[in-house]
């Protein structure tokens, strides 16, 4: 019997690495983790890390061989290999972590952003597997988005396409201060912490009781937001539809610009259903041009939010393969 | 000798329908036009243009083969070569203008919108001859855009994408009124029609004289305008600097969507030269995230005001061509 070919899927997070052996359906056959933060050297983190996939595939029952490695990474830049810049990673500057991967192996390697990685394995795996235009909008921390024009990835010229969230609201002054040192990104509205920003400007503008007023900044979260909003909770509802309204009046531009069949949420914010999808489909329609009124349909992902980013990285192998 | 290819290009507008043979290197051997608005019914337009185009053939000195017909029109549909509710031409409704061309020709017969028909003209023709990824930005009584991707004219699900002229300036209430039935469109600040209606807001907020004070709406265009401004009229130069902040602040959009190597100016309002671009330029930076800044060209188109129309037509189906 033929060997199973198996991808190896690579999330690379600030607190942990996770990767995964995935197969072409989307099954993972076996994964495990070791400690981002652990590494301050690049090259000791990707000895260990690739040593550690070495030992979790003896665990794997049937006869596999391994065909690529998908890694998706805060700022991951798929022309070059590289991770640049990022934030939240131990390692400064740009980090030719392609590079680095084949002094181990002369397999291919993949490197991307997560937002690119989870508009790829809704391709390959999810609710964009017949689709060719389709776009994803992840909303975590903070919000990416990946486009996939003619059932190719878009990179961009410079690999950065797709950085919805940082595009801004409205033209000159906004109050809000972005992570990324400008103010009034679409990130700062739209994203876990959006939402908990925009529940604070609605608690200080109304006078209305609410269970949330108990809280802390610090201790609020989507999902308490998303509990208080189901019991009926009126400042929560309100904190989500204002959420919702301004992901819809972008939606509306990323229609415009490359006019997609579907856009496809993911994360944490997309598991609040209604309460995100009805005020962001409402207010992309009321901001489309006529030609585009009722035709771009606003889905859930379909990958399991659980594994996305372990699958997204691996699609990125399957899609390559299959080109 | 061989015969030399040629294509006819088509450019369908309100008043007047121009067509030209061109060769492969942009040279237009020979032109003509007949009256768009003389032909109540498509199928009598059709007719007529094309008998026209073939008397117009004899004209060429040069032994030649047509190889194909591109069209450019408003709203022109490239996915199902057609016209789709274009609100300044005589026919209503859904026009197969390409089926209806077939009557006459087994020839390929390419349809799209004057945007992405210039988008393409620059790409076989002008500016961005080695480019892969960019944007051009049409400017003349509207804003129209053509996306190119990985050296593919981006059509979208629908064959509508690049209507960047509709997309919102802000999210809620504007005071401008577009011609879509919507408010606040890019267009309504950024086209020649948008810079009259920025300059009567300036005129109405200051006191300043102005040599544009003595002209009424229907009396100004883009061109005394930037008269005025180069002669140093104060109020002409906000009107611009205004226009070119609006255009610069979406053209930071474009980039965190696609990404590309430059964006292209096009139309009327681009020969004002450093009175738009400065502006656009300075805000579009302003606004990108650090990993774009300074890596995006802003330039001039390079095909002549002119021919373009009839260029970016022709160019469409040598890009077919030469996939």
């Amino acid at each position: 019997m033929a060997k199973k070919q198996l991808v190896v899927g690579i999330d690379i997070g600030g607190t942990n690495t996770v990767f995964g052996f995935v197969d072409r359906e989307g099954n993972i056959l076996a994964e495990d983790r070791i400690k981002t933060a652990h590494y301050e050297k690049i090259e000791e983190y990707v000895a260990a890390l690739y040593e550690k996939i070495m030992v979790t595939q003896l665990k794997i029952k049937d006869e596999n061989e391994i065909i690529g490695f998908g890694i998706g990474a805060p700022m991951g830049n798929i022309n070059k290999g590289t991770i640049e810049y990022a934030a939240g990673l131990p390692w400064k500057g740009i980090i030719p972590i392609a590079d680095l991967f084949k002094r181990y192996t002369s397999l291919p390697v993949v490197v991307t952003n997560d937002a690119n990685a989870a508009a790829v394995g809704e391709m390959i795996y999810g609710g964009a597997r017949k689709m060719k235009n389709f776009v994803v909008i992840t909303l975590g921390t903070g919000l990416g988005s990946g486009f996939v024009i003619d059932g190719k990835l878009v990179y961009g010229h410079d690999g950065f396409a797709g950085e919805l969230g940082h595009t801004a609201i409205r033209p000159g002054p906004s109050n809000r201060e972005c992570g990324c040192g400008r103010k009034g990104c679409l990130e700062t509205y739209v994203s876990a912490t959006g939402l908990k920003r925009t529940l604070l400007k609605v608690m200080a503008d109304s006078i209305q009781p609410s269970e949330l007023r108990k809280f802390s900044f610090d201790e609020l979260d989507a999902e308490l937001i998303h509990e208080a909003a189901k019991r009926g909770d009126d400042l929560a509802k309100r904190a989500f539809e204002h959420t919702g309204r301004m992901l819809g009046f972008k939606l509306a531009d990323v229609v415009a610009h490359t006019n997609p069949e579907a856009i496809f949420l993911f994360g944490g914010l997309a598991l609040a259903k209604e309460l995100i999808f009805e005020p962001a489909k409402e207010f992309m329609e009321e901001n489309l041009l006529h030609i585009y009124k009722g035709k771009v349909k606003l889905l859930p992902s379909e990958l399991s939010t659980q594994n996305a980013a372990v699958l997204g990285a691996s699609s990125l192998i399957w899609s390559i393969k299959e080109l």
